[in-house]
């Protein structure tokens, strides 16, 4: 492969008219934004439908070889042309969120509008930012690029899925039934956003996810404790003792062996991180919080994407209705959920805490487990030159330099593409905090999706065809 | 007051006659157990009424002067008895419990009956072991007096509750509006049961009981753990870590000055206590358990009669239903009560764990305590010498030594009696723990009511006239 370049000649006259064709692009997006794609809905079940049909409809305009495939869900659209150079498949979703509560949106999340805000231009929507805003930053760069070229750039597969806001029940499947045709070079995902304002970033690293449920029994039926207190375990009182010294003084997991697999940031990717002058203070005062609560010794952006986590994501047991039972129950319940950073294995990771769990039970106590599941965490390897290459091309566009960061969530699309497919992804967005996603008055800034667009055309320019 | 005595010629015939009247005596406890008197549902409101009027008319035929008193819940029956000797108070309670599921009933709650059981014969209905059966133990027994020797047996009050089941709302207005009516020298309470099959009991400790509820607060609104999971306080780590340490290594109450009012027991009390070789693996078996659970250095029966104790009766707070959702939630919560023995102030010993729980709390946390209410516990003088009588007198019936015992709950009409009335109460009654009181098929023994009748014509014979 050679090494990724950049052609100015060919990339300014795409720039210059994604610009001009600007109001025609926010059309589009505002026509898809119409359709209420809401997959964990049945009654949008059509709807998904029509959002593929008109993705499909779109993309064979502008050249591909496209088709929504059925799945026992909705659709996938695949859209394909073959181009010279790497094979490079762009993943996107065209499903949406639910809109309730309705009451607190300022407009109808289906009848989309661009408006104008004292902070810019925003396009108002469900799907605006996630993920009908951000798919078509791309379609866009393609169509721009074909306007100007006569050609689509590159070797292209572009894969939009209908269930990703519904878990993704048909993508697995799908991947390895269509294993040959997906396995791209490299995948580039849409589906993340902004550093901060104006700052852009590629994702290289996301953290995994191991969860499990347990129950703690003791006795057989709920006790009185005015006959039994005193006398008879009771298991909320034993669950908080153990989950109570689930972390050590220092704020570190205290289950034995659970740092075992874990590396050290490299320090390089440390001092990148530090020159982002991360401000921590205005992330949890965000959320009404001053003081990182994670282990002492990290820098808050470590703990959010370099370092794994155990936390305690529900509990519940005996009375917690209105007033007072002073009931002893039978059996006391948690969810736990582990932050993974590479190197941690999911299934060694919940055995360790079953096993530390189990050995501080007390006499008359008895753990069930419930659902443990798992997904490692996954890594880019950021030595293949497209990954600079992009990060020199998002520097340009937006005059800050673009950085290598972490996710402290899971995007399970990005670790199936390594383990179904054999590919790594650059994983680029344009999304901001402020977005809304997932809740009421959706929206995605005039200026992302314009930028976004630009951002894609360059990239491209560097890395494709 | 002249020490109480028996006099055998009086209570001999007094005695044959409970005997040889007890079908009819049946008969009219299942008159009162038809009426579905459950107070706490307000479609039964008439039922309650009509129990009422049922106890005013059997009184009044006994030669009271009785009434149905209106509160602004359910009637209070007063019966008064001017007579010689000693103002005596008894207390029952003519509301029952719910019946729900009724689908676990074998037979209609309130169609009662007399049926015969491999263990002996049984009266099943709801309310006949708690509380109609026990209160009609009494007013038998006067009966029989009335009938043998022409008067009722000294000076007496019978004042009966309608809503014992429902949390007396009305029980202290109406002991403050009629102070000096109800305030008798002593109370007489038949709400308990035995210690254990034929060995009858007076309880004279009860424990207290305090409470509270409370909310920890952190972020102002749920985090998802992928974006903030390692940094930002989950209030849930923060209520396991204070509750986990809510009990040392030795089970006792960590709270700082929680034992500093907490007296010893006394060496008779506890020497008594150890002859009547409590069987707790047989107490722990018949719930599923086996290891007593409290302080490490005390007996059973110290744990549930005369040890205060710290129990999180319910605990609930982040995702609790099913699946996953890996969230941090805003706030935590618990609910927290204490059981408490003679000495301790309710009102100290929660101020105490607020304390603890405060100086605890990690940054960016928030504590918002709800309803924090108290009742100090109970301790009967046994130095009246009518404790003494009527424990010789149960002994006689009984066959076996009655024993001064603790009783783990809280039976709030003794403190009220204590504090409203001035006077102390003998709690005494005759159900067993296979009485199945709050549950489907209620039952109480035929032996419990022919033998409770007797009890109280062998009390009355020696504390009463």
């Amino acid at each position: 492969m050679p090494a990724p370049h950049s052609d100015p000649a060919a990339l300014a006259p795409v720039l210059d008219r994604i610009d001009a064709t600007l109001p025609e692009a926010v059309d589009r997006l505002l026509d898809l934004l119409r359709i209420p794609s809401i997959s964990t809905d049945p009654a949008f079940k059509a709807d998904c439908a029509r959002a593929a049909d008109w993705l499909v409809a779109d993309l064979q305009a502008l050249g591909f070889e496209a088709a929504a495939r059925p799945t026992p869900g909705h659709p996938m659209v695949v859209a394909r042309h073959e181009g010279p150079g790497r094979h490079i498949l762009f993943y996107g979703h065209y499903d949406v969120q639910p809109v309730d509560p309705l009451s607190l949106w300022d407009r109808d999340p289906f009848d989309p509008a661009l408006e104008t805000t004292p902070a810019g231009e925003v396009i108002r929507g469900r799907g605006s930012s996630d993920d009908k805003g951000q798919l078509m930053t791309f379609i866009e760069a393609c169509r721009a690029w074909k306007a100007v070229h006569g050609s689509l750039p590159g070797n292209l597969t572009i894969f939009l899925e209908g269930e990703e806001e519904s878990g993704s029940p048909s993508l697995v499947p799908f991947l390895r039934e269509n294993r040959a045709e997906l396995s791209a070079e490299l995948a580039l995902i849409c589906d993340t956003g902004l550093f901060a304002d104006h700052v852009p970033a590629i994702v290289t690293m996301l953290r995994g996810l191991a969860k499990l449920e347990l129950t703690l029994h003791a006795a057989n039926k709920d006790l009185h404790s005015g006959m039994f207190g005193g006398i008879a375990l009771n298991p909320i009182r034993a669950l908080t003792k153990i989950l109570g010294g689930l972390h050590d003084d220092q704020g570190r997991v205290a289950v034995p062996g659970f740092y075992d697999d874990v590396a050290e940031l490299p320090e390089a990717v440390r001092a990148q991180w530090q020159a982002l002058a991360f401000d921590h203070a205005a992330f949890l005062g965000g959320v009404g919080l001053a003081t990182p609560a994670g282990e002492i010794d990290r820098t808050p952006l470590e703990m959010i994407w370099s370092r794994p986590t155990a936390e305690i994501n529900g509990i519940w047991g005996g009375y917690t209705g209105a007033g007072f039972k002073t009931v002893l129950p039978a059996e006391a319940h948690a969810k736990i959920s582990f932050r993974l950073v590479p190197g941690q294995d999911p299934e060694k990771v919940l055995a360790g805490f079953r096993s530390w769990v189990e050995a501080q039970l007390p006499p008359d106590a008895r753990v069930e487990w419930h659902e443990p599941n798992g997904s490692p965490a996954g890594q880019m390897s950021i030595d293949d030159p497209a990954f600079e290459a992009a990060r020199q091309a998002l520097t340009e566009e937006w005059g800050a330099p673009a950085a290598y960061v972490g996710c402290g969530g899971s995007i399970p699309i990005a670790g199936y593409f390594q383990t179904e497919l054999g590919m790594d992804a650059m994983l680029i967005g344009f999304g901001k905090d402020d977005d809304q996603i997932h809740s009421p008055n959706e929206k995605y800034d005039l200026d992302s999706f314009r930028r976004g667009i630009r951002s894609w055309a360059r990239v491209l320019d560097r890395i494709a065809g």
